[in-house]
Parts: C-alpha cells; structure tokens; sequence
C-alpha cells in the first residue's frame, strides 16, 4: 500500500484525492493545503489528516506526494519531494519559466524514485486507444497530425493574466500530445494568436484562438487549433493522417440519446469540460504511477516530457509575438 | 449510513458489493453465500464479514438487504426480509412462477420498508434521458415504441435449462422497459420465437431469437426484438416515434476511435455485455434505493413492477407456444 | 433504343418520363393519360407526344410501356400490353385483389416479353449493397430481418379509401423487400395495426401505425414497422443479423452539415419523401429494365414478384382483422 | 436558349458537356479541342458539332463558351471569348501566373457579358448549406475556419511537374473557399509543406503534405490541410467555429450500409474522388451561370475571384519556400 501525501486541496486537488483513495494500492495520509482550512475539510472526507507540506516531507511514513498547488511552487516542491525520497506526480506545468524547469530536471536527475509530470490526456481512453493503434502500424507512416482543443469557455481575466499565456496554460496538453503521438520534437514551431473571443483577454496580453504548426524532421507536420470557447462543450479530437489511412478520436457525448423533429436531428452534445471528460484519465493516470512505484520503473510521463511540452509553448509563445517560425534547437 | 446485508456472492452479487461500498450513504456489513467460501472472499475484499443469511436478517444493526441469491429463493427472501424490517433491494425475476411472485406481492402489502426489483435498465443514463424527453413532451404523444435487446453470445445450455425461458430471463428487462415507457400494460402480447442460433436451445425447450409485439387499450404498439447472439456486442437501443418526432437511445461503444482506410471507415464496438454498458446503471440503482430508505418513499421500482414484467414474460411464453395473441386481462 | 409509351402522366407517372428520356437506350415516344391535358403537357415537356392508351398499344414501333395509371387499370393494361407484344414495366400493386392479380399472372404465363414490377427499392443503391453484402456471405446466415418504414405525412382521406388499406398500399414495398433479402416467403405472417396518428384513418377502415410479423420455415424472423407520419421525413431503414454480424441500411440526410450549439449537434433530417429518396432506384429500376429488354433475359422483378408482395400483404391485412396470425399456405 | 461552345473536350471537358446538354436553358452547340478527335468523339456523343477554337468565337449563334483547355491557354482565350462579346465560364486557374491572371481581370474590366471562374465548391450543397447557415448568424461571428481536403492519390510526376505546385493546383479551391466564407482576405498567410508521401514529389520542386494558416483584421484565423493521398477517398471536410456554436460539412459516404462484426463496426468510405463527389456542384455551377447570363447580371464567381484565389496559392508558395509568413499586401 503506497501512502501518500497530496499537496493542495483545490478542484484538481480534489480530484486526485478521489484518484487515490479508491485506488487498492495507494492511501491518501495526509493533506496539505496554503489555506489550512481546505486541507483539513478536503481530509475529513477522506478519513485523511491535514498537515503542513513540511511535515508530509519530514515523514518517513509517506511513500509519494502529489503536487496540486500553484504553478509558481511546483519545481520547488519537486526537487524538495525528490531529495526528501518520495515518489512524486507533480501537476502540469513544470514552472512557467523554461529555465527554472530545466533547472529542476537537472537537479532531480540522480533521483531514484519516479518522478511524473500530470500531463493526463496521455491516459485518455480514446487517445490510447488511437495510439495504440497508431503503434501497431494500422495506418502506416503517420503524415499529418490535426488536434482540435477547444474550451467550453475562458477561465476569469484574473487566472488568465498569471496563467503564462495560452500556449503554456492551455495548448501545452496539445503540445504534449503532439510530443506523445509524434514520438519527436519538431524542428520548427509557428504559431498565430488572436484574441478574438474576448478582446480584454488581448489587453491582458495574451489570446484565447491561436494556431500551432509543427514541422518535423522527416517531413511529418502537425497543426494544433485552440479556442477559449465553444459554447457546445468541451471540444477534445484528434486525427492523424498516415500512407494507409486516417485515425481519429472524436468526443464523448453527454448520453446516446438522438432526437428527431421537424427541426432536425439533436445529438447530446461533448461532455462540459475536464472534469467530466477526463475523469477517466486522472485514475488511469494514477494508476500508472503508482504502478511504476511499485515496479519500481520510469513513471511514464517523465519531468523530461514535462519540459518539453513547456519548451514547445515557449516556441510558439515566442513565433507569435514576432510572426514567425521558431526554430526548437534555439530553445532547448 | 445503512448498513447493508448482502445474500449472495456470485457474479451479480459482486457488483452490488461494489456500489454498495463506494456509495456514501451505504456500507456493506455482512455477506452471505450458498457457499460460504465465496462469502468470506468478498468479505475480504470489502473489510465486511461472511455471515449465514439467517444471522443476517436476525440482526437488527442490519438495515436493508441485498438479494443476489439463485431466483428459486428471490420470493421466500423477499418475504422474510420484509417481516424482518429490513428495505429490500431483490434481483429480477421475483420468481420463475407468476402464481408465486404475485402471492410474495400479496404476502408483503403491508410491509413499510422499501421493496425494490432490480430491473437495473431503468437507472440507464441514456435511457434515462430518453425518458425524460418524452415525459417532457418532446415528441408529443408516443405512438409506437421498438426495443433492440441482443446479448453477444447465449449463456451455457444449463443455464437456459433452469433460466424460465428468454422471455422470462432475458425479454424480461425489455418487457419492463415497455411498462417504464409506456406507464400502461398492454390489452395484448403476441411473441414468436425460434432457435436459430443453436438448436441445442430448442432441444431444451427454450427460443434464441424472438420478438413480441404489444398493443395498448389507446392505439399504441411496442415490439421488442431478442438475439442471445451478435457477435459484435451487446446491442441495446431503443426508439419510441411520437406525434412530434422519434428518440433513439443507441449504443454506447467501447471508444470514439475512428479508422479510416482502403477497407471502409471503422468505429468501435459497443461495450461487450451488461457488465460494461451497465455497471453506472447499477451504481444509480443502488443510489436510487438509498435515497428511497432514507426518504422513507415509495421504492422508484416496486415488487408491483416487477410482477408486471413477470407477467409480460409469462403472456409472451404462453403467446409463442400456442401461435396466438394471449390477452392481458387472461394473465394478471 | 427502345422506344416506350408510357401510360399515365401524373406524379409517378412524370418521375418515369424523366428517367426513360434520359436513358441512352430509351426513347420516350409517346404518352396517353386519363386526362388528355396532362399527357399533351407532360409530352411537351419532352418532346414526345399524346395518344390513347389504345394507340399506344397498337403501334407497333412502341417497343415497351411503362404503366403508371391507377391502380384498377393495372392488370387489365399488363395483360393487354403483353397479348400486344410489349415489354411492360407495370408500377406497384398489380391489382388490390390478388385472384385478379393471380389470374393476371396466368393470363400472361405465356408472354415471351420481359413483365416487370415496379418494385423500386429493390434498386436503392444502400439497399443493393446491403442485400450485396449479404449473398456475400458476410454476416453469415441471416437470422432476424427488420424494416422500419415512415411516411412524413399520411396521404389524405380519399386516397386512403380507395389504397386497399396501409397493408396493400404502403407495407407492400415493405413485403417485397422481405421477400427481396430472404430469398423466401414465410410461413405465417402476424400483424396488428391501430390508427393512433388519425381516428379519421381508422374511421375509414384502415390503419395508420403497424406492425408484422413473419416467421419462416427455417427459422428467420422478420418484423415490419410502418407508420403514416414521421414529421421529421421519409423513415427508410433496414437492419438484419446474422451469425456473424449485423447489417444496416440507414437514412441518407438532406445535407452533410453539423451544427453544435448550447442546443445540441443538430445534423441534417432524411431527404423528405420517396421521391427524393429513391429518385435514384428510379433510374436504376429503368435501367435494368431496358437491359432486360436488350439481352432478352427475365426482368429482374417479375410479374410473380408482383403477387407474392400482394399476398403477404392479404394475409397481413387478414391477420390484423381477426387477431392472429395467418398462414401463407392458405393464402397462396 | 444558351448556346454554347465548349473549349477542350477532356475529362472536365467531358463533365461540363453532361451539364450544359442536361440544362433546360443550354444547348452545347460546338466544341473545339486541340485534338479534333476528341471534340468530334465528345460532340458525337451528346448531338453536337466539332470545330476550331476559333470558329466558335466567330460564331455570332453562339452566346457562352466554357473553357476547359489546358490551363496555360485559359486567360488568353478568357480575352479573346471576352472580347468576340460571349459569356465565359473557365475553369480554375485563371493561369498559373499572378501577373498574367491580374493582366487579364484589367483587360477584361469593361465586359458586360458574366466572366465566371469555375471554382466549383461554392456550388456543393452541404458547404452552400454550412454557408447559409454562417451567413443568417446561427453561430454568431465567425473566429477560426479549419478546411481539410485530401486527394484520395497523387497524379502523374507529369502532371505536378507543369501543376504550378501543389498551394496553386490543389490548395486554390480551399482558397476560394476561405474567401467565400470569410468574406475578406487575410492579412498573412503561412505555409509548411513538405514531401513526405512520394519523395519524387520533392525531387519534382512539389510538396504533397501541407498547411496554410490565414489571419485576418479582425482577428479571425483560418487553417488549411492538403495531402495529395488519402487512401480511404477524397476527404473534404470545413468546419467554422463561431461565437454560438460549430458548424460542420462531413464527408459524402458511397452508401449508408454499416456493418458490425466482431472486427468493428464499419461504413462506406467518402465517395472517391472530385468526379464523384462534385459532380452535383458542377451541374449548380453551370446552372448558376446560365441564370446570371440570362437575369444579365453578374456571375456568383467572378474573375476578380479567381484572382484572389490565385493571389492566396502565390502567397503560400512564397511562405513556404521562404520559411516565414507573408502579407498580402506584398502580392496583390
């Protein structure tokens, strides 16, 4: 039984806490929370105690931690967790700084247990399924990559003005996928941005639509389209065009229900946003961590993969204030 | 919290162990098996205890109990579980016999507690829906219902010996699906039936592909429609036309990957059989009881309901075996 | 190129015109019509001119006739077609009596010109492919066929009293296409009917909302539903398992355009009656009925065809007269 | 009555002779074709009469001609048809020359007779649909346009080599169509191509993979995806995200049957190529160009609309082989 000991007791969280206590192999012991009164509510629930972050570190007992506090805190508590012996699943991003996370990375390198970075859409169903299928060679060479990642709606002006951009708050799980799917990093990132949903989120400085096109080495280009809002749902797809035909993973809708009237034929629409839709990925995502612990193997989303998604949000970051292609090996 | 009496540890009483621990309103305080070995295992699993089914309705810390128990035993339980206070959530069919199930019905009128059948297809979220759009009017008055009920492969020829025949074992859900539908019984039933799958299952008596066509006191038809074999899965929709337009409930598959090549565009299967489509059906089932103690209402599906079903099956066997339409008012 | 009179110029009568003018192996070189208004427009239309039926059949540089009159004309204008020495595509049913149908089919035993019935959806493209995909073998032995058959709208009373009843009328396509994909005529055949959409239908004699039923000698199934309205459009699908699978034949749609909204993904309704639907087995039914003629072979539906759809629809409307089912052989 | 002479008498030669011969208001009076044997096989076929290029111009019978010769002959004879006073329907490009396209919109400028560029597209019913629906603001304002067409094969090394390249041979019609529902052109077009599907394709000076991403004032952004093999058929997909909601055209399927086995669930490919799936687009285009000669008023897709479409292929050309964005502004 791995015991564990969550830092952070916001919306994500709590998801993880759910994650591990109904996970058979793992216990929720302790949580730590900025506001005291979150960790120690977010414990009764679970039958948990709360703690300072210190003391969870401090304490022999505690096998793992997951970070799920603010992003400024998280490279900090990795290499603390990591020197302090623990297994760590760290929420994506690694730090808004490309620095301070290949900083961390180097600091962390001679770590012997795992350390995972929650970039979760990796454990997705449907994701898996398409690159399990991608891997098995039924299209052949892959050619083209297309991810569609819309949110239902713009998170508040106040998040998005400390949230780094959208390249590295939002697209950097597309960015990650691309990583996943592609097997490579490209050699060149072009990105353009808009903010044309909400022109405020522009005097913030940053975009709530923007494109990323990905070129590789070997001829292989993959586009990432982002929107803050789709009034419809959250719009999660993916398709890869390859010498022997097409995969894609299309969204999960709310029920199975069709309805047909004079008006038309209503399907339900995608499921509402993260929490819904990827609910399944967060426990597959836990599982597959505490399975490396116990097997004592490489997490399988390492902070190695953590910085490179964050390396390519700096790249398109980058090519759309100044209008044009970055070259990655410019920012590795 | 209700504590909670399981009878019976196979399969089905396997799942119930399941929603009844991770439910927050419920725990599972003992278990009881034919064998007691099988008991004590789930026990294990779930930190309960392995106990007689005597003990178990003996104790008065014992609020409700779960009958997943071998049909043959569901009536006698029923009634020694409702004498002995307890809420009573019982597994379909309340008996093989009609004569049987209506004496249970009339031996438990006065019982205060609770009596639930668990004709788990109504707490199907798609179907759930689909209901609540018709109740909401959405296609106006409903005209003629279909209901397309394939298992993915029949069940082991001992099994059909002792099951009560496909219209009382398998038709049995849909036939309550109609009464779940359609709020009214029919004035009549009309069944057909063959063994084409195999004809070991005609040999013992019994029918592998089958449809019933019911006609209602307003003008309303149903047909259902039964394989016990599509190889692809377990296919479960339902449509229901109405004045204003048609519903459909359509399948739920395994994932949204779509493959695109020389050999036609390929989507997944749906989920395999009723453990994968309907295991959130048995979690809203559970909840629903819960709520229905702790409320003190009225069960959301009574003995009542599911005597009308049996009656169904009954009207349908009898229907099939003499070639003629059996009247429902010949039945009940 | 054959050179065709067609006979009778009214809705199905101008659909024909159009398909046998542009046919490259056809000539529409004159048409007749009960008002001799219609035929003389409907000749101007396409260069042809108007005649008397009586003409028509005496010319004798008319090769063929396509008869789209009313329906009591039908088998005294086959037989009088034939004695004339033309090849004849006779539009559905070949009488409302099927003694007059029979004998229209003895009277003409001897015709060495191709007769044919204008069973269209025989030549719908997704049905050909269905009915292809299954000689091919590829869902194995088919086991339970079901057809779902809506109008979008009921036609009005006076045609419905003189149609022979929805049976005769409107599930006589349906009829065929059982006897198209099961290479057989059952044993019995079961149906229940009820005029729900419109009391005024049933006050007429006839029913609007339908079911049958029909069980052949080797165990197959098939099950018909129709209903006179569908207010969302034409309703034309058809489904069956087998051994090894399930084939369907789904609606085509208006357009290919998704829309998702806070309302839901609303997609296109089914093209909106037959004529848009089966436009295209129009021209193919025409074309295979001038290669008929051409190579001398049988017609592809014969005038046998014509009376078998005839007689399940006798029995059906029998069987939902006196409540249960009726066997073909005492139909036949 | 339109009369009119077809130039080029090749396979889309051979789709423009269908049409105008089908149209009520078009007769196909002469055709010309470098090859004489072509025009006077073509002209056999539909009643018509084989001649000179130049004899068709001198002709005063005839009103329209359709050019449909090689494209480095278009704007030339654009000129000469403009100036001998008929209307014109030519097909894309205007010329592979940005210039020389520009040169002739300015030599043309006071025509009266339509001048129309056969971007066909405009004319498919579900796009024409999807446009309708944008243009009566059912998802609101427009923000991010994503277009994906895939060729189903690459042609002939021969024919890439004299194509102009893949942004001006294939990527104008997705051109056009961000013009069309953009109504505006942007203000930068990036572009990435490369040749991953047949490397000859790039020895050849020709990409057969690539993107294209379009800003506008406004803020808006359009993507485009080509590949030149999609072995599943011609995928030719847009969708358009809006402030209210998404609006799709899917694919064309070859039939509606859908088969499940224990391998999947499988359906009918997209139609194949652009013959299959267009061949509607050109009928409205020829008939939309008949109604604007014969109301004398302009043609929907006018010269100046050709040149832009070019104008864009140029402008990715350029991007892609410098490796940056260029503006607009720079090239018209």
């Amino acid at each position: 039984m791995i015991r564990v000991g969550l830092l952070g007791a916001g919306r994500i969280g709590q998801v993880h806490a759910r994650s591990i206590s109904a996970h058979p192999g793992s216990e929720l012991s302790a949580i730590s929370d900025y506001f005291i009164d979150n960790a120690q509510k977010l414990a009764g629930q679970y039958g948990s105690k709360a703690q300072t972050t210190d003391e969870i570190l401090a304490d022999t007992q505690i096998d793992a931690v997951l970070i799920a506090t603010s992003t400024d805190t998280h490279a900090d508590l990795i290499e603390k967790a990591a020197q302090a012996g623990k297994a760590v699943l760290c929420e994506k991003p690694v730090d808004l700084s490309l620095d301070r996370a290949k900083k961390c990375l180097k600091n962390t390198a001679h770590t012997k247990q795992p350390i995972m970075v929650g970039l979760n859409r990796r454990f997705d169903p449907s994701f898996g399924q398409l690159k399990a299928s991608l891997d098995a060679g039924e299209i052949g060479k892959s050619e083209l990559l297309s991810i569609t990642s819309f949110d239902p709606a713009p998170p508040p002006l106040e998040y998005i003005k400390v949230s780094g951009g959208l390249f590295r708050d939002m697209m950097i799980h597309d960015f990650d996928m691309t990583h996943y799917l592609m097997n490579a990093l490209p050699v060149s990132v072009s990105a353009q941005g808009s903010s044309i949903v909400d022109p405020d989120i522009g005097e913030a400085g940053d975009v709530d639509t923007a494109v990323a096109t990905l070129t590789y080495a070997d001829g292989r280009i993959a586009v990432i389209k982002n929107s803050r809002r789709a009034v419809y749902g959250y719009d999660q797809r993916i398709e890869i065009l390859g010498e022997k035909g097409l995969l894609q993973a299309q969204n999960i809708l709310e029920n199975t229900v069709v309805k047909s009237t004079v008006d038309g034929v209503v399907s339900a629409k995608p499921t509402y946003f993260f929490l819904e839709r990827y609910m399944p990925a967060y426990a597959a995502e836990w599982d597959a961590f505490v399975k490396s612990i116990v097997a004592k193997e490489e997490a399988p989303v390492s902070l190695s993969d953590g910085v490179a998604a964050l390396a390519l949000a700096e790249a398109a970051t980058k090519s759309a204030q100044i209008g044009a292609p970055v070259l990655m090996k410019d920012i590795l």
